[in-house]
């Protein structure tokens, strides 16, 4: 029998480390942020912490282990969660929305008008139910025609994706990242995953030149590395979903033709 | 072979009838809603539009037909959408969101408070990824085996929906149907589909009392019941799902193991 999930490597390493030690102490606004360093949802949430300058605690959880103490925050046992002001949140597309509403004076990573707001939602969306799932499937397929059916549904919602990048400026956001940015950005770290065991780079034929330089700034983007950890470190993770053998809810999920949860 | 479900009834009949006959006009605050008499998540948008008091000009759409005008304003042809300054906008949570902040002098169908809202959220959330998923499955399985462990799914699913009810007030929006109320109504207003095709009535032992009386409470709400044609109009649609046949995108997906889209 392959490792149980549990067996993780148990903290950040590399540049996250040194984030994770500056924010060791309870932070004034009360925010603690549970995070699992090897998470792409948790990296949502803390790029926005960062992109925004919200501060936090930050603390480490398994949440392979399903301890307690943690099923008291989130009962679903899934980081990323937030606690504060005596409420425990999760799901990271909505503490997204909670950062935005909670420190208004924060930096903003939504558009100003209700209508600009809506179209921002949309395209999240589109992430959540095109992307990540294709993402998912391409890395636990197995046969090479699976392999070969599942980067093409990803490599075509990551071409949907590049309509709504502009020529005038590198992100979504403009100058900076926004929601919609950052709900995309974890997965484009480790897109490499992909590259290296599913059919090699992701070529401007299936998605776009546009596209390929928008991955390049992204990944290159300061808040986006410092919340990585030393690359070997995913390796042990990765495995497993590229055996598929991984226990996780979402590879459940995705092997049983679920909603991802 | 079976009837394309592009031969649905063409427009909306009984109570419903009459609102969108009372919204046949342009309306003063330029928002256009495309609808489909039939469709839950349109459901969603109408009775919100409805609490809310905002005005709108009711438009019929087959979305099965996939018509060019139509798919100018949702490229991917589904109903419900709104336009409004020029904007297409869909998805129905996402337009319920935009009602909200498009209109805010209408009453209100969110909370307060940013942690309260983020609550709101994970439970619409969890509506989205197991209430109605399971619904889905529970309609178009055949075999007996597969029905029962649908409807067990389907039922827990309600039971922990039930969790956010109280004693004190009807609805998880108190006195009024917020949008947590508003995001499962639909479905709740066609489980008799499910109780009079796939194993009876839904009883307290599957839910509980409370939530049994909130069935109620919602399916007679006035925004709930205005908003629905005759019950036998639907019959033509569900017959469908029922033998499994439907040919609908939400149709499809479950079938597959895919995201609903
Ligand atoms: N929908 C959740 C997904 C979070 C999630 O799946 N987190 C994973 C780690 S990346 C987890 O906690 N897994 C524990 C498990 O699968 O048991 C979100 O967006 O926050
Ligand atoms: N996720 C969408 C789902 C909308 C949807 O599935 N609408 C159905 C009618 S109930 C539709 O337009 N179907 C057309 C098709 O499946 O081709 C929402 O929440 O608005």
């Amino acid at each position: 029998m392959s490792a149980p999930d549990v067996q993780i490597h148990a903290v950040a390493t590399g540049k996250a480390a040194e984030l994770v030690k500056a924010h060791s102490k309870p932070s004034p606004n009360g925010l603690i942020f549970y995070s699992g360093w090897f998470c792409p949802y948790v990296a949502r949430v803390w790029i926005a912490l960062e992109e925004k300058g919200v501060e936090y605690e930050y603390r480490e959880i398994n949440p392979y282990k399903k301890e307690e103490s943690f099923l008291k925050i989130n009962p679903k046992g899934l980081v990323p969660a937030i606690e504060r002001k005596g409420f425990a949140l999760y799901e990271s597309l909505v503490l997204l929305e909670y950062l935005e509403e909670a420190f208004p004076d924060s930096a903003k990573i939504f558009p100003e008008s209700a209508e600009e707001r809506a179209i921002s939602r949309m395209r999240i969306d589109m992430v959540s139910k095109k992307v990540i799932p294709a993402f998912f499937r391409t890395m636990i397929s197995q046969t090479e025609e699976e392999q070969r059916q599942a980067r093409k549904s990803f490599t075509e919602a990551l071409k949907e994706f590049a309509t709504y990048l502009s020529e005038e400026k590198p992100f979504v956001g403009g100058e900076k990242l926004d929601a919609v940015d950052i709900s995309l950005a974890p997965w484009l770290s480790r897109l490499y995953i992909i590259e290296e065991n599913r059919g090699g780079p992701i070529t401007a034929e299936e998605t776009s030149e546009r596209f390929l330089r928008y991955v390049k700034d992204v990944t290159q983007r300061e808040s986006v590395q410092n919340v990585f950890s030393d690359k070997a470190q995913y390796k042990q993770i990765y495995q497993r979903y590229l055996r598929n053998e991984a226990q996780s809810e979402a590879a459940k999920a995705v092997r049983a033709g679920r909603p991802i949860p």
